[in-house]
Formats: structure tokens, sequence, C-alpha cells
């Protein structure tokens, strides 16, 4: 029986290189194996890896694979863009490991790597919208009822939250950024700025800033993150050359508006 | 009169420098003044810089300098820990230049540089506390009236997020982490999952892992960051050479949980 391997899981944050950290660097450079979605992998420098490209949507087999290639030895990085604790593989990790379905996972040394998230990307790229207290959800409703996206949509609203939204839209889930959205009209401000960010920090970034009243859902794709401001999000005049519009979105750090 | 300079806001993550990304070490290399709270600054290695180290809760006065300093030509770097957008001095930054108090201030060229924030890091040492829809709240009433703080957190409750608090507690405001916790206790199972993630990533770490009923607020202090699970936040067993205790805390993607 070979040697027990490790498993690390990584996020090479949502863009270039410029946003990995070394820490992550490290632990691609001197990893056996790589498993993650095809797109991220196809991010990482050829090398003397094997690659364990999949499709989206399969993060558990993705992780009981890198799981059973680390208990035959491999030194396996299990790769998420962005942060992999935040909607990516590092939960779907412990969901593997808690099924116990192999009693030799639980052997495996594991460790997680933190990177750069989509939504610090996006915030730094528009300002700094995420600066006072604020709330990240998943509009997915593949792992959670609609219902509880819907109730805790309302409550951050409630809590006056700035409010940042993963997985917007899919062609399997067109209609519930709108849906989302409607809600939010009904108890926000029309005014509110709204931050499109999509693939940030790529080649093919687009970032949009909008309000709440004129957000149109088709803008969204898979790849974007919306930010929703709370009542203190405001925006100011950008002067720059560096073709990313003419506001800044950002949010204070004093809270003033009245408490219902 | 001096061209202009530039300013750049920067995190450096929140431990060592394995987790400061490439982009934030260019700035730093190229800056010719460094402007930060002092203990940010002592982390980085002696250069050409000037450094404008100061206190820690005159982020304002801190901007304001950075701002002056672009404007006689300087290349400055504005420098926090963590992600600088997140309870840092992103937001500072805007409400200076939104001031206006110099006209000068408006044309300086500026830009925002994403990080590793505290909670991402916190949350990787411990498995995948934020592996579902969460909300991040700082705990200074400072900035705020305690009644909003208190108010946010019995929403957030209410919409069964995992909370991430920041600035927890402080010789100025020595009761206020006590009173958040008695508030989640009366809505909150008593065995939920607690962190106290004091130094992530320093020599000095210390993370103690608890449940609410457990949890005292004197085991936090200015430096820790406090997780606090949903209803479906979990621990699982932790093999390991780190020392990082024998237990993974995560919250797993799939919500099933009733609806209230």
């Amino acid at each position: 029986m070979s040697a027990l391997g490790s498993l690390t899981v990584v996020g090479l944050g949502p863009g270039p290189d410029r946003w990995l950290t070394p820490e992550v660097a490290d632990v691609l450079a001197s990893a056996t194996d790589l498993v993650g979605y095809g797109p991220y992998l196809d991010r990482i420098p050829q090398s003397f890896h094997r690659r364990h490209g999949s499709d989206n949507r399969v993060e558990l087999s993705r992780a009981r694979l890198a799981l059973d290639l680390a208990v035959s030895g491999r030194k396996v990085a299990l790769v998420s863009g962005g942060d992999p604790g935040v909607f990516a593989m590092a939960s779907a990790l412990f969901e593997a490991l808690e099924s116990g379905d192999d009693p030799a996972w639980a052997e495996v040394p594991v460790r997680v790597c933190p990177g750069v998230s989509a939504m610090l990307a996006a915030a730094a790229r528009v300002g700094a919208p995420l600066g006072h207290d604020f709330c990240v959800l998943s509009l997915s409703d593949n792992l959670k009822p609609w219902e509880v996206v819907l109730k805790r949509l309302r409550l951050a609203a409630e809590a006056d939250f700035v409010i940042a939204l993963y997985n917007p839209i899919s062609k399997a889930r067109p209609w519930q950024l709108g849906a989302a959205l409607d809600t939010l009209r009904s108890m926000k401000d029309p005014a509110t700025p709204v931050v499109l960010a999509r693939a940030v920090g790529r080649h093919d970034e687009d970032i949009t800033i909008t309000t709440l009243a004129d957000c149109d859902p088709a803008t969204a794709d898979m790849r974007t993150l919306v930010l929703i401001g709370s009542s203190q999000t405001r925006l100011l005049p950008r002067k720059g050359t560096d073709g990313l519009g003419d506001v800044w979105v950002y949010t204070p750090r004093s809270y003033t508006a009245e408490v219902p």
C-alpha cells in the first residue's frame, strides 16, 4: 500500500495571477494532481501535474476524487476560483468527509488556503461598497428552497445590509435574479446603487454601475457578482485613466440613518 | 508646482507574507510613501519608503495625509491589514474625498487593491464555516448606534446567517461582545459553534472553538475575529499534525432546515 498523500483546498483569486497568493502558488508548484472545474485549471500554467478537470455542478464527485487520489498517495490541490470557502470547494470537501463513504478518507491530511474572493475584488474595482455591515448570499436554489432565499433577502433589506449575491443567474435558473430584485425594490429606495461585476480581473471583465430601479437582470450571467447598496451607499466622481468609468461606489463607515 | 502623484489603497492580508498578493507587493515596492496604522507598516520590510505610521482610530486623518502626499507628487500606498474594503481604509479614503476639503484631492489617481480578509483566513484555518449564506458586522458602536447593531444581530439570527464579527471588543468597548452574545443566545441553539480567531496567521495566533453557550467574551480582544454558526454549522473530527486542534468547523452548501 502506498504512503498517504495530502489534500490542500486552494483559491486562485477571481482574476489574474496578481491576485494569487504566494501560499497558493507554492501549493500548486508542489502538487502532483490538480482537481477542479476545467476553466479554473486552465488558468494554471502547464507543468508536470496530472489534471483532473470536470464540469461545473459536480462539486461532490470532484471532492471524492480528490480524497481518493490523496489516499492513493498523491499530493492533491483541489482548486477553486476566488476563495475556496465562499460558495466553493471547501464545503463540498467537508460534506464528502462527513459522509464517510470511505473510512480511509478520514486519515488524509487536509489544509485549506484562503484566497481573494470575487466580492472583495469586485468591491475594490468600484471603490468600497462593502465598507460597512454586509451580507453574502448565493442566489442558487439548487441546494436550498427559494423561500429561504426570499426570506433572507427581506431580512437583509430590513437590516439595511449591503448585499452581495453570488450565482445570480444561469441557463438553468433564469428568473431568480429578477425575482430577487423585485423583492428588494418593494423594500428599498429605487435609487440604491447596484453593481454588476462580471469576470472581475479577467480579459473579458465587464462592470455595470446602475440603480435598483434600472438594473436589468439580463445584464448578468453566471460569472457576475451582484452588489446592492444599503441606504448609505453612494456615488462619488471618479477621475482616472483606467477605463473603469466615472464614478466610485462606496459605503461610509458611519451609519447615520434613523433606526426604524 | 510638482507633478501629481498617486494613491493606492492596499491590504496586506491578515497574517504573513504568504497571504500578500503579488499586486500589493508590486505597489509596495514602487511606492515612495507608506501611510497606515503603525503595526501594519512594521510588517513591511525596510526600504527607501518614507513611513507615516499612526495610531489606531485616526483613519480619516490618515486618509487626508495620504491625499496630501499624493497631491504633492508622492506615490503613496495607504496600508490596511486584511482587505482594505472591509472595515478598513478604503471607505475612510472615500469619506475624505467626499468631504472635498481640498479641491486638489479630486485630481489624484486612486486605485484600490483587494486582499485576503481576516474572515476568509480565519474560516480557512478552521475549515469552511462561511460555506453558506453569511453576514459580516462590525461590533463597534463608535460610528453607528448600538441599537442598529442589536437590530442587525436579531435579523441575522432570524435569517439563520452565519455571522462574522469584526472589532468585537476593545478597552474602550468592553461590554459589547457580551451583550451581542446574550442577544444571540436568546434566539439560537446554545450548541451553535463559535470560533474566536485571534491574530490569524501571526506568530501569536490563538484559535478557540467553542459553543454559543460556553463562549467567554474575555477570550477575545481587538485582534480577534468571531464567527458564529448558523443552525447548519457543524463539527467534524480533524486529523492532522499542524497543531490546530481536533475538529473542523464547516457549514454545508445545502440548507435543509425548516423555513419558519
